[in-house]
């Protein structure tokens, strides 16, 4: 059974608290409890850590290699703006990394620091890009299994 | 029974002849197909468009309007660079829009002009691409459709 | 008699529909209504033509050209961000274009890549903008007329 | 009756002296006369203010709220640049105005600094360009009443 | 006894009426009472002018070194954008400088021209930035006169 | 009695030690004494924290909002340079943050990631500015407490 | 004996009306005469496209793949300033492009959006352009038959 | 005789008071003795003018046109950074304008937005700026005398 | 005996498994090893640090300070890019610190946040550049001692 | 006869050494032979210069016009990213420039300092652009003549 | 008697052919004798070299530092774009420079690369330039005798 | 034995007269005796080569190709901001090139136009840099004599 991590970057464990007009009201309990669910379904494995603290972050992704884990689902959040160091540490396994946003970065006039290192990117569908990032990474797994 | 309009923009109709180191092997026909058959399994209906001319995909685009299409996958593909008037098209209709980019723009240096109309976007994870699109936009239809 | 050509850009056919807290809720049809009465109190005939690709506007532009008209009303609308050709045919020609936008580009922080190539610029005052533009290409007809 | 300022920026008193290739030959006593006679045929009161210091260019903004002028009609000349406080002051009142250029800003790669605070702007049509401007002014001053 | 001079940029005769949201309601009178209110409880006396001319507001600040003033409290409103005359009179006089903005100007994305000259800035209390800057200037004030 | 905490962004422990002719003499200690007689004097409760991680500081922010504490005084200091997941912090909680700054920005050519979420900035006073950052979050409580 | 299809890109169909003094007198039809007398010289077939539209001029370029055309001499004209689409078709294509330019784009500070996918560029000859474009690309279908 | 006008702009009023260690300790009183005694040695009139006002230094500019003044040596002081409205003024008039700065802009990263209007430019000598200017003017009046 | 700490940015930890066609195949444990027996051979004493985390990087910068350490060689690896902080806490202590990167940072378009603050930088030797980096250190503090 | 100079610029004399994946295998003294072949063949004499001076390379363009040399062919190579005064100098004479690049500049992100002071330019034909370089300048040359 | 070298950069043996509508008709032999009478009658010897070469200019400034030269008047012409060699040998020497440029930079939108290293600067005054440059350099020169 | 080559760009002959507060008072006599000190330490031989003319410098640049130098210690000085036919001469040969500057190009914001072409590059050391030059380069051809 593939294993996922998910990991949640700074901020996300406000969701919920933060800017609900933009981030909306499910908790980070409650988006957690979603995943799980969804992992579940699709049957794989999945964990969860939040931090806000990228040189954390960082060493979780190095763990990511280290525990062979099959696939990453990353929102770098409040790292998304100058997380060149988290991107060098996807960079730096061969773990692939599926980033998600909340909203449509293009819309905020944002740039992902991180998106050079992910494998592929899904944004501006809410909290169903995590659900649809598990499914791309599953599908990743799969590819990469096959070859 | 929802209906999408895949939406296919300029050189895609070469695929699998153009550049094949970037875009691979699989022709139009055949992800027609792949796209075909995920629409079934997802009890959706699908529409599929190609055109290399930003005139037509404009009028293809105002027609989901007036057919009161459900949702539209777009890959804009040559458009992406500078099709500020096909933004403008998707701003001027009510149809939500999923933007799709078989590879990683980010990797590329690309910038969407039409991204800032999307309502979310999905980009490098090849084809699968589009089957994570119409997942994508069948769950902005479920929860348009519940509001 | 004199006349007019008024050549309408990307997505204005979708006039009433298309944001209307930006372009208000007139229809295409009703604003061509308006123009035809005011053009012809101002003794002038006016021709309207609708388009979505940049080619075709470019063909209706030389085609003033070949077929003598006096002045061109030229709302480039979606083709304003990158219409670089389209600027080009109008300075291919010698038919004088009185450049219309219904709101004001300086709020929107847009750029007119046609605007150069233009005699006038009229921008913000909504659809009155149209009537203001007959009664400039009216007097730029005069002044010719009078060299 | 409505009122209407005609506002005139730095160096416009020299009108028909300076660079008559760019402005014309046109005076400035010749100009005011011939907007004076277009008011009067569209039924509306017109008062015509030159200066060259932008605080008093400013002042006379503020004085079109106290006066509770209908609109202005304003070519900020030499103000255009770096008008930022004009601007501002435009912002500051409520009285609608309507901002002309003699020539075609896009053609001397001029952005206007006041443009933003204008309803609308009109440009590069000669000095026929103030008497589209009564015009504008004058439907913008009827749909306001209407509302 | 310390006199402060508090000298009130481009359109801030137009508080109260000035876009309210942004401003708020208070009147430049009223401001001023509060202003000489606070003054009087800090024991220090108090100057305040308005212009909307820079060259006035240069002028002004010349005198506080002929005057022999103790600190300026300056917002320059309508002179934050270009002033650069203004920057180069405050540099020109020994008089310490505080700087004060009613709005936060990074929300606006605004940049002060004056700021490099000024000792130190407040900006974003609203009108409150007034009193918090007499408070500023009289601590400089001690500090000098300690030294 | 209303409770502000103090944050102190990275390298502000070293007060007195770092570079002392651009930040002075005095030490992070004898600061803490100054902010603390000045709290009790204006009759509020006041509790500081230096760090030099920004994930700790993003992490005492949110502890802002679940201990109800009333304002931030916030010196980003090294953070201010590409702290953008520290304002994502600040707009997350409903805490009103007043952002103080040691030396002027304007004149070091310094941005401050952070500005955009502060309520209001002060900056150039020395280390007098936490003492006027106190009276301002102050003022903001009082108003606040108005509405 | 090799064939070459030459594209001739927006406005190029009013050449001998369009800014002769930039393009001058020879009307497109004596241009076609004179690339086929130099064609019929060098033992080459030719085919010759005129298009306003950037989608026409894409299908072009996608026929001369499946129609094994040996090369393409283009001048791209008005799609040169955002041809991006079509940049990517002669990508798409192993059809070797030689890009001609009337005029000599640095001195007119123009940059050629297509240049990037062509095999070299010829600007700045006039007319002669195409028939060394023609001569161009001669020698590299014979190095590439050679190899 | 030949008559030159020396316009002095923003701050030099002060002269030696301000910043003595870029300006020098030269009063504006002393300065002026010495350019009327250079003047003098040369066989031409010399009138000076200060003001803070840019919009006063217009008028002066307007005025070497009405009264026919030979030519004009200026340092824009202040003006120079935004001063388009001045710039706007010296083209508007047929004297010829002898720039001078009495710092090199080069070594302060200054560019003067008035020099394109200027025949020539005087910068970095000091305060001998002013009477090499008065030599320059002479030498382009004798010039355009013997034309 | 001197001492110099070699402290290790952002996921140097990864040595020998990050991308080895740019940083080699050997491991941290490795190169430690070559940096010990070096600074033996060279008699100095030589202490490790690698961290993830740029806030405890900055406090092992200030321990550099209250230990006396001698210099600092700091490979910032990930911290390259956006860390200001440790730039600043560079600058807050007296020890020297020698920069190395192990690639040439110009062939891959980075620029050192960090570099400022360094004495020198020697980049693009590979892991050599750690064993000169020592040497250039050991000269810095022979220099400093000699004064 | 007519005469061409072919000057080749900085280490062009390195060709068939230097970077062969770029510029080939061909040497210096073998494209000088195809370069005397072609132009034996074409009646027109051609003498060729290398120079790794860029002052030297003025002082043959200088030549060029003492000796009224027909035309000259130019592949500047190194001094194409700042030759300016080479620019200059091209500017300077009246005969007329060609300008030949081997690879395609557009490709390498190169831009010609000198391009705007040739006449034309070929660029990405590998060495075969020097035949076609004289071939264009033998067109220059006739219709210089015909003139 | 003091003695000043005037140096000519690139292109300047050109003058009187090389574009006369900018640089006039006199040749550099007919400069060289106004120059030479101008330093006779004010008392000064005076040398005269033209260069090509950067590296020869380089020289040259190098020279007049053995030779103990009392001032430089340089016109760096072709090196003025790129000349930061030329720049920092200016810099290396103690001898004041004078820079002299015929046309007036900022109508060229030209910036020069050696201005930061020359004390004053004379712009736009024709080949006049050179006796303003001479007269300025005795200032300089006699101002620092005074010192 | 291996053979280094030291080249020294532009006014390195001038060190110690140039600027000594930024390059010291070590002359260049002085310095060369220092390298060739410490190469015969390091049992390596060395030549060393100055010049002013970057079209030498990249004479002697292919010399160490047709030489067979083992490396080169460059400090291009006053090459170092407009380089780059000198970088194109070090890509050209396959001898390895270690860039030396005196002090930290970070500190003076300088971007090293060479940088690209050396293998690494040592900054900031003073004098010290051309000892640890020639140490690098000496473990530079180690490692390749292993390879």
């Amino acid at each position: 059974m593939p294993t996922i991590w998910v990991l949640q970057g700074a901020n996300l464990n406000m969701l919920g608290i933060r800017q609900p007009e933009v981030y909306g009201k499910t908790t980070a309990a409650e988006l957690d409890a979603q995943i799980r669910t969804h992992a579940r379904e699709r049957g794989c494995a999945v964990e969860i850590h939040y931090t806000n603290s990228e040189g954390t972050m960082i060493d979780l992704v190095h763990r990511t290699h280290h525990e062979k884990i099959d696939a990453i689902v990353m929102n770098p959040a409040g790292f998304t703006h100058a997380g060149y160091a988290l991107r060098d540490a996807i960079l730096a396994v061969q773990v692939p990394c599926v980033e998600v946003h909340i909203s449509n970065l293009y819309r905020r006039d944002f740039v992902s620091a991180v998106g050079i290192a992910s494998v592929g990117i899904i944004m501006g569908f809410g909290l169903d890009g995590y659900l649809l990032g598990i499914d791309a990474a599953l599908r990743l797994i799969a590819r990469n299994g096959a070859a």
